[in-house]
């Protein structure tokens, strides 16, 4: 081992074992419930916005588009939407046949009670539905949506409301069906670890229940203090622990849904195993509510695994953070359970931004990347990340680094990864996409747009590197036109022309409809076209959504 | 601890030290070759069939079912099937036009060559094709069926042709469409582990590309000699490695398919995260090829593990195996990558009918489980699963058992289990069940035909307990209607009254198409029917299968 390597793996080693005060602690319940780590967005509830986070002041413009929506986002625009025609307005005989249905205390009119529902949290997007539906049941559903489909009445399925792209609220006079009150855990298999619930349980609680048993969900989010399982499936949540468990398309073993003309499709097995025809739960998990309405899932849970380790680790170029990616599955293999990744812009940023931020390493670099750890041994997993962490400073992967010590400590790491969103919201303007690009070629877009843009805005890269997710975010002091016009379309052509997603785990929704060919096939966004025609011929679920609307008219 | 415990617990690992050399040692290749742990099934070439593998001699009864399709399998009947009477006949302009498309040496009628094609390996089903094609490209697929379809021709799509449930076999004179010439590998990412191969590779082929590079698939069959990646994502292949890594539609991240009419749908993303509007290629996955023809596959690889170990137990009663299953998931959490069942009376037919078995264990038990863990660092690992058989000997739920020391006892454990099939086939008549049932009620199935059966028959259960799939198998000396009437359909009714499967893991096919609602309700399968219309309105790919044939007429 050459001497040098051994004086960094030795200072390493030191600063990890010596160094667990250096950051702020934060306590380890806020490290989850305030950021989004997947979603990578601030989560404040909008009704008690702190201080800093003013949407409506920091976005420079606001706009009204159409009719109903006002639209604020920087990024892709929604363009120019018209109610559709064909579809009813609510009328009071309406209001009276929910109300025979759901009792009158479930079907909410109050204005005041209906604003919530009809924003979305970040302000972008607003409609004006009159009507808030809150069923109780898959059969209420069934009723709701048969009569809405026979009277041609447009609905927008509602979950906790948490999305990114204008899918959960109306865009115009929707009615909103609500699936709050359908919160309830049908039932827990503990040796086969399978859970089945109803599509309204909040995430938080749904992880809280299977805490006590001695589980943990496949999938964590950090907007998980509202947002809802159904809302969860409908837009195939991505989630931090993707990277170790995989997909919804994976761990959601059965969906009960209701399609647009009240037929209910029990779909809700609970078996890893089932090849008895089209395995169809799949076209409801990621179709944003616009084929069906989830009203229950089953969903298979890992057992909750004690020992978590968490390393902040510095690399000198992008090159070695992917060989480190490469070898941290190899020598990590199943413990692995996070990977993420951050420039030096984003550190700085967040260092200048964010409160309370500390850098946990002596000087500043230009990667950075944080690994987690999960598994059911405490001392082979520390062992086993710390000879890693050994080898990729002797093979010179990692420049410099530390091991968490507590939870505390790894909360700090946590923070810094996850702050990065509210740091861009005290900059000024952002312009965000959230893209999957294949890891080899994901940087090489950060740094064509830097040199694109030159010293007029601030890009920066970040992301779930072990999933090849990256957060593109430009920040400049005020919202410009032609900073948005020297982005876009060249964001979305450049992910287009390396084969990748303009939406990796935020969904489609209102905001990008119509920029869904940058992602899929002209053959294949037809075949969708035709599975919503078919499914839901009256276009009534989730309207202007998901797909273009020249396809669906 | 108490002491007999001490004792017990001293000689298990006693046994695990000290006989190496106990069991008859196979070679480390010949374990996953020979049998097929997935579909659990011997799988010899049918041209060389060994001695003791003569199905025609084994079945008792040979019936001539309709036109065109011979049943000689015990358990569900195919039914009476009449041949399609919209279906063109086959005429000289067609065979010049595919010569046309593909070249004469493509296109084959040679009566010989083709009876390896219309024959299933277990000679179960017989169609009687008089034309294979063989394009090697997306394009000439394209061609094919856009003919086929505007002639009205019906076509089989083939793989490997190592299905069990008549799927990849023509019914009657179905155009034989042949993916074997479309294998080649067409790329692979070291740092995402993400390949992209072509329909046809061979699933060993493919197996030994990625072992080269490091990396295994999340995929292993015992026919992977023979069965081809399109085959393999058609079927939903299962699979040994499916309680570690998930099925396919968590594993296969795109897929090309050629529609019906034509239409070539490229969905080959290579992106663990992509919400870009419905996620159609799942409907490609499992759905047998009567969708669309699978052209291309897009898959994500593990790096491969080090470390591997195979543990052979006997538990006292079902209930122990449940708990031992819980207690793995839980104390060997992400190393556990097999967890197989079998009973006494599975042990007892290997022991007296596969040659060279031998119990490794000093008694005969009631039950068996062998539990295999794979993982990146052997010490820690075999620490790890020695820590929890003796936990599991301490609490009881182990009553003995034995730690493979080497390659060759691991594989002499594994023979036991992948044996049961080969020695049902000696034994005599066999009535094969693939279910899936909640693991609690698994072996309530297996006990309850045991008493409806009497001393007729030799009723034994294995299979897959930690992905809940149980292989039911009746033994009788001779085939016997009597005994099938008691077994069907109470196996059906019990398995849909517990929510099961009929079938896990190896399709519906020609053998289930009329049990399909067994599985799933009414309005699902009504679903299925409508996609299938959508998809393929002349309903010429893979006629009679999947579906139950009233709904596509």
């Amino acid at each position: 081992m050459p001497k040098h390597n051994t004086r960094a793996t030795l200072a390493f080693l030191l600063r990890s074992l010596h160094r667990p005060t250096l950051l702020p602690s934060a306590t380890p319940s806020s490290r989850f419930t305030l950021h989004d780590k997947c979603n990578d967005v601030v989560r404040p509830d909008y009704h008690q916005v702190p201080s800093f986070f003013n949407p409506l002041g920091n976005f420079a413009q606001t706009t009204k588009w159409g009719v109903g929506i006002q639209q604020k986002c920087y990024g892709s625009m929604a363009g120019l939407v018209q109610r559709n025609p064909r579809f009813s307005k609510l009328n009071d005989d309406d209001v009276r046949y929910f109300e025979g249905i759901l009792g009158a205390k479930n079907v909410v009119q109050d204005e005041d009670k209906l604003v919530a529902a009809n924003i979305d949290w970040m302000h972008k997007y607003k409609g004006s539905s009159r009507l808030l539906l809150q069923p109780k049941t898959t059969e209420q559903v069934s009723q709701i949506l048969k009569y809405c489909d026979s009277r041609s009445l447009a609905v927008v399925p509602q979950g906790g409301n948490t999305g990114l792209v204008g899918g959960s609220v109306p865009v115009f006079d929707e009615v909103i069906v609500s699936l709050s009150s359908m919160n309830k855990i049908i039932s827990f298999d503990k040796v086969s670890g399978i859970l089945v619930c109803e599509a309204g349980c909040i995430l938080e609680n749904i992880i809280s229940f299977l805490d006590n048993e001695g589980f943990i969900m496949p999938l964590d989010l950090g907007a998980k203090g509202s947002c809802q399982i159904g809302g969860n499936v409908s837009t195939n949540a991505g989630g931090l622990r993707l990277v170790r468990y995989g997909s919804l398309h994976g761990n959601v073993l059965g969906v009960e849904a209701v399609l647009a003309n009240g037929t209910v499709l029990d779909m809700l097995k609970t078996l890893r195993k089932d090849n008895t025809g089209y395995d169809l739960k799949h076209l409801f998990i990621g179709s944003e509510g616009s084929l069906g309405i989830v009203t229950k899932v089953s969903i298979l849970t890992p057992p909750k695994l004690s020992s978590v380790n968490v390393a902040f680790l510095a690399c000198k170029d992008y090159s070695s953070c992917q060989k480190l990616l490469q070898e941290a599955k190899r020598k990590l293999g199943e413990i692995l359970s996070a990977f993420e990744f951050l420039d030096g812009q984003s550190m700085n940023l967040v260092l200048n931004h964010l409160e309370g931020a500390r850098n946990p390493l002596p000087t500043l670099h230009d990667y950075y990347v944080l690994i987690e750890t999960t598994g059911s041994d405490e001392s082979s997993d520390k062992q086993k990340l710390e000879a890693f962490l050994l080898g990729s400073m002797e093979n010179e992967l990692i420049s410099d680094g530390v091991l968490a010590q507590d939870i505390n400590q790894a909360s700090s790491f946590w923070h810094l990864r996850e702050g990065i969103s509210e740091a861009l919201m005290r900059a000024g303007a952002v312009y965000k996409y959230d893209l999957s690009i294949p890891v080899e070629q994901m940087y090489n877009l950060v740094e064509e747009m830097r040199s694109r843009l030159g010293n007029t805005a601030n890009v920066i890269g970040y992301g779930h590197l072990g999933d090849s997710n990256l957060h593109l975010n430009i920040s400049t002091p005020q919202y410009d036109d032609k900073i948005l016009s020297q982005i876009e379309p060249f964001v979305y052509e450049w992910t287009s022309k390396h084969r990748g997603s303009i939406s990796a785990e935020h969904g489609v929704g209102l905001m990008k409809a119509n920029e869904i060919f940058y992602s899929k096939s002209g053959e294949t966004v037809q075949l969708m076209a035709s599975i919503k025609n078919l499914l839901d011929p009256n276009h009534i679920l989730n309207p202007y959504k998901v797909l273009p609307r020249s396809l669906i008219s």
